[in-house]
């Protein structure tokens, strides 16, 4: 008579992705090919954003996913993907939130160094964090970003600290990155001063507009800048802003505007992206909730991870 | 680094309200006070609702509750409160939804007869499914209704079957009540045809209205209820229509109207009824999710639940 | 198979208020007790306002509202109630406009005097107007003015015409009404200008504020008002401002604001003012269906007028 | 001085439509080109929805259109529809609501064969209910499907009845059509069990997602499934769930996805499919109008049945 | 310890844009590229509308701009643009408000000729205001009109006045423009009598449904348009209203509908537009704040601005 | 031709309140008689808050209110109130922020300590900010503290520091005020945890409940309350916790919930609070504008300013 969750043959996306409890010592980490991890922090956010209820709205918006992709005919569940939680954080010391954010990915890095991570924001800050774990537990390693974004995330670090609006900065002034090894792909509109712009091209940042994205086709750009990086770097780390997609497509990312990136172009582009071995780490930021209109950017965000997956799975069966 | 729900030592509702498993076998039932049940039907509804989303909706809002109430100074956690999750429902098939429900309460209470039954809806169809499951049980047991609503709930069952408009005279017609044993607190307005009241009134069911329970106290007008109903019956089942509620109070009930009760009106009400032990099961009917606004309806529904069970509490305490 | 409005035997409200075509020549006139015209006019508003909408949307909640009673046991539908539809109005030319409403109560009150004329808004300059057709008909009649109102609407015409902050000065500078013959209740909190309130205090106007209003009970303060009223005048016209109401209660009121009425305290005060045989006009107005939520200010404005009605009928029957 | 809807010499949409009353022997049926019928059921949803409101809100809604499609200067006013309300549907007993879909398409085949049945969802459960009703009327046509979906809708029947997630299933394992006779063009991202699509695989389902339909274009899609359906069977019924929109056009339908079909795609498409005289049945379904935002959703359902129609139109007049 | 506006080096378009008192005697008028005025009634539209409401939301939202568009490499800044405030408008006299209207354009152009007038509504009915102003000042000049809009606004004048619908047909029968110098882009769908069609055939003017604009590309489309026009006219007026849009890109214009242009069309148009020296003034319209979702269209009408004053720049600099 | 705001002779409230520059040397600040400083800060919040966003929305919120009273017949304009502007706020370090904060006040009384400082949040954390600037520059002052609150704000610093949760705990133990110098007013329901109610027992905390202060009248309870605190105290500072309103009334607080304070009790409360001598700052926090619905609950802020003003002028003048 009562109506349980029961072990269904088929699974829906929460059925196949395993939570783990933190501490558990019995899972087989070498079988593990994708972990997933919550950060939810928004204070470090220039304007107000619940984007730190994102991991929690995603894991509730998969529930009505299925873990096999009609369009390229793939079937996820083979990959073993394991949801660890979220990154504990402070409310009133954001200094500690972000070391904890560096230590996790670099615990992640040093004890299970197969798994692929995939974090799940909170606001742009944290890719400056995780990055930056990265780097800690491969030093020797260089690192590229492949950016899906509407602005460059380039501001000082003098004015406001490591604020959303500085990840990409505070890689390249702290060494972790070099300028010439960042891709930004979809900026658009008057969203980014104009200094900026220039301090991207004194740093050899390279970017493409949105409208020159869509003029050559979001996967033939995202394999030119793939190919660009791999010609340099050991590992390619692919970080998507939410607010990259334009304001009819992703209401709920904070800075969304419009003449932004269509949901289906952003799907085909981390598809690309997940394909390449190269592509080693990835996060999915600056999505609030609370903003959302008929959970449209929640499920573009889950569409996005799952896009990224079917990426993920074709790079070792192709 | 991981932030996983820890044991903590003062709980929240949700850690307090013990989930059990179906088929749970080391339930100590003998010391269960309270057994939750969700009843997610409410494809049985006049006008389109989502009530079935209520028990889900409502679980997750008690996360933000503590089972402390300071009005009362009332620690509810001595009581030993279990959630059976959700009666299970067919999509196409009401009437076996509706015997599904029957068996449930029946199964309670030839089973664990020493916990007190609280269901969550639901639309208030279920109302009639409930308290029929009970007479199973009991049959020889009379019952009286203490309802609050803004309906008499006496529709005739001949044009649409068991809906949400006749659980009383579905109640009354099969013989398990008794209209003399039925009070109806809170009815209002222009929302009930003459014919309905005239067949109250040649049912013998007694009524106050919200105008005339707000002139005298809903807590005076509840114990006159429950005095007036001990006299007769061996079993109070009350029956809570959120859309009682005044529209700019509970939003989220599909019926709900202006001119209703205020929820500290309410919360006052359940209390008083809560405090009585005639008072032997309850349920809490008619709110959807997916109307309310600032979620201030489904909030008002664990209120609702939680004041009850304060006054539950201090049956056995005062 | 086809499911249509059938002859059901007992009537929803809009099934009892009788739709008319404009030319029907086959209405018996000497036996209508109310007729309701529609005045969408709302760009005369000073804000943008939909209140032009309100007529439609009250005509489509009515179809949710039987007529009768429950509080007080009155059945409406013994009242011969006829909807004549809207006056015409111009796009553009708002004094048109104004016209056409001022000549739609004349021609009432000349063809068929023995009918109630009730004005669903529009906004509040229209109360204006239809005061002047009365006078026109009536032009020896002492007119006063019973206003439920967060606001004095004496603002200057000189400013910017007949515009819905004027109408109660309007009917004083052109003679038609005296400033002792208007009682306002509801008035509070920050929304009027002292200046409004001197012109007030020197024409004589009698004003009860919101506050004192509640201390005093609202039954109270209109039956005060009403014999006042009566001592001296032939006709009081009842008018209804819905931003009277507690922004609560009334979101849907453009310039509703906090500290206002409940909605049942608005429901006492009209039924109160309906019973009085001196009250033989009314109108509802500055109700935006477009800024409502949860369809909560229109349910409001249809129980405003069926309160009043519950006590016109009284009036005949008590 | 009464505003009141007077004949107009250019109809809009509501003007051009003839509302019919159920028993008018009146009507010339030899010269009614299209009929349509709301279908006012979603209790059969799995999710709880409000599609049985659609049919109100589209005959709403289309009073804001013109008969004339300025895209394909066509004038749709030479057009005979009739739009015969609703189906009439039971409160609590599907199974008798799906009987009455059933007979009401049985009823229009055998008596007014020469008029285009156009459906007005309602789920899509309605779809085997519409289909099996003509081939009850026609049992010697072999019947082909060209479905608009984001789903396969070939759940198992076994499970919960016949929902909105089995139609197709449904008239496959009824013998009402065969597997290769359906084609769904839309299909995409991560909501249909894999094991659906091998269910397809085996039926012999033709299907193309949103992917592969944009690359090729619509129209092409469109001619190519009807080029392949119209050399096997006699009669095509369409049948469009509004959820294959994108989320971004389509947040009224409760289903609806990022990815999804674009409004302009689905007008092409609908008008393609107008066109042929093969296309002999049509439906709309799956669109809850309270889950709309800016009414965007309602306009495109109207907007669909329109573009239909100027395929239509098109089909007797190129 | 304040935070107050301080002289920041780079600045958001709020701080590039100049805003003067009008009686400022300062201003080096030969220096002002571009001059902004807010033209705040919308008290002319059929439907009720709060466009009325744009230029000040629209000067709310441009803080969140910068003046460097990144799609085209150009810093605006070089630009000086004034923002004269808003044209005074009458609540209850229109004709009052349309001359205001006229004069300002006329003093505009009578005393500082060398600055571009940029207007922002607003309803429709202001262009053929704008438009008169401007002929009233340059009697001998033959204006053409780029009008980008769902509608021809050739309805009567005869039917309402100088509505929201109406302006083409205004300024052709006034004189002031020749049909034939009318290009309109963009119109779709069912939103237009056919008769309005049938009147601009036989008026010459010009038009570019959507759907074909879109099958050659907007930017195409405008070339041809201005060609055009320059072989003929004087001056061309750009005329943007907004419920050009699709209803899922601009959900807050009144008339909105599916089918209509995405915003990076309008963008790529108004930039083509702003390029050529012909485009002698400018107007967006019909944009409803009220209405609006997630800010979405508000945002899409300075984007549309900014837009322009790109293509504005590069005339000058190319 | 141009509308601008013009000096008019009866100001509204952002005419009256004057707006100083950081630096302004011509302030004649013995006439001051109140100062308004916004603090936006609400990063320091336990869940995602935008209170920050308050000051701004409150400063545009009083356009629409004039300096008035007409329920007390009080004109503020005598008493002189200047706007000094936000605190300066870091965006990723919180104890910058808090610091500044105590500063602020710390320079107000220092300073110019004739004139009563009034803040506006921010998250309630700023209160133990503001408190010890006051309690810095007047270091042998005893403070009491009149909370008006659903919670007790006691929660340990240990876990989280100084967040919204903890601002009266953190006065205690830092020694700046002593427990029994408390008065909360307003708590409620089950929003403490047990030990929370223990803890403020120990200190010596006096509370009156929701349900209590209501039995009593809130003017009442606030009177007792200043009498004993005035019998202690040199300073009474007064906080409200926007969250003290029920959610009907006061949507737009975080925590905001059923079984709260209505607007004209609290409105009443602080009134009376504003009469008292002794009181001599004051703070509005914990309100989230983009959580409003209808703009309810920043029009209630504003109120609750006005209200606590008039009893400050009557303070001076009764
Ligand atoms: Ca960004
Ligand atoms: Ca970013
Ligand atoms: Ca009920
Ligand atoms: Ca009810
Ligand atoms: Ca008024
Ligand atoms: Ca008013
Ligand atoms: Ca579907
Ligand atoms: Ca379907
Ligand atoms: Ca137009
Ligand atoms: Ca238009
Ligand atoms: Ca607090
Ligand atoms: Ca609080």
């Amino acid at each position: 008579v009562w109506q349980k969750e029961t072990g269904v043959r088929e699974p829906k996306v929460h059925e196949w992705i395993r939570s783990l409890s933190p501490g558990a010592d019995h899972v087989e980490w070498q079988n593990v090919d994708v972990t997933l991890l919550g950060v939810p922090l928004s204070r470090s956010s220039i304007s107000a954003s619940a984007a730190s209820e994102t991991p929690h709205a995603m894991r509730q918006a998969w529930k009505g996913f299925v873990p096999y992709n009609l369009d390229y005919d793939v079937d996820l569940t083979p990959l073993n993907v394991v949801d660890l939680g979220d990154v504990k954080q402070h409310v009133t010391d954001i200094a500690w939130s972000h070391k904890a954010i560096t230590d996790a990915m670099y615990a992640m890095r040093t004890h299970h160094p197969n798994t692929f991570p995939l974090a799940l924001g909170g606001d742009h800050s944290i890719t400056a964090m995780l990055v930056k774990g990265w780097k800690k537990a491969h030093p020797d390693e260089r690192i590229g970003i492949l950016q899906l974004d509407t602005h460059f995330d380039l501001r000082s670090l003098k004015d406001n600290g490591p604020s959303n609006g500085t990840p990409i900065r505070n890689l390249i002034e702290s060494g972790t990155i070099k300028g010439e090894d960042v891709w930004n792909i979809g900026l658009h509109g008057f969203f980014n001063a104009k200094s900026l712009k220039e301090y991207a091209d004194r740093a050899g940042i390279r970017y493409v507009t949105m409208r020159r994205a869509r003029q050559r086709g979001l996967d033939a750009v995202i394999q030119e800048a793939l190919l660009d990086l791999k010609r340099r770097v050991d590992t390619v780390y692919v970080t998507v802003d939410m607010d990259v997609l334009d304001i009819a497509y992703g209401p709920g990312a904070p800075a969304t505007t419009p003449g932004g990136m269509q949901t289906d172009e952003l799907f085909t582009a981390v598809t690309a992206a997940g394909r390449d071995p190269h592509v080693k780490a990835m996060d999915i930021v600056c999505l609030d909730p609370h903003k959302d209109v008929a959970q449209a950017t929640v499920k573009a965000g889950v569409h996005t991870m799952l896009s990224f997956l079917t990426g993920f799975y074709l790079r070792q069966h192709d």
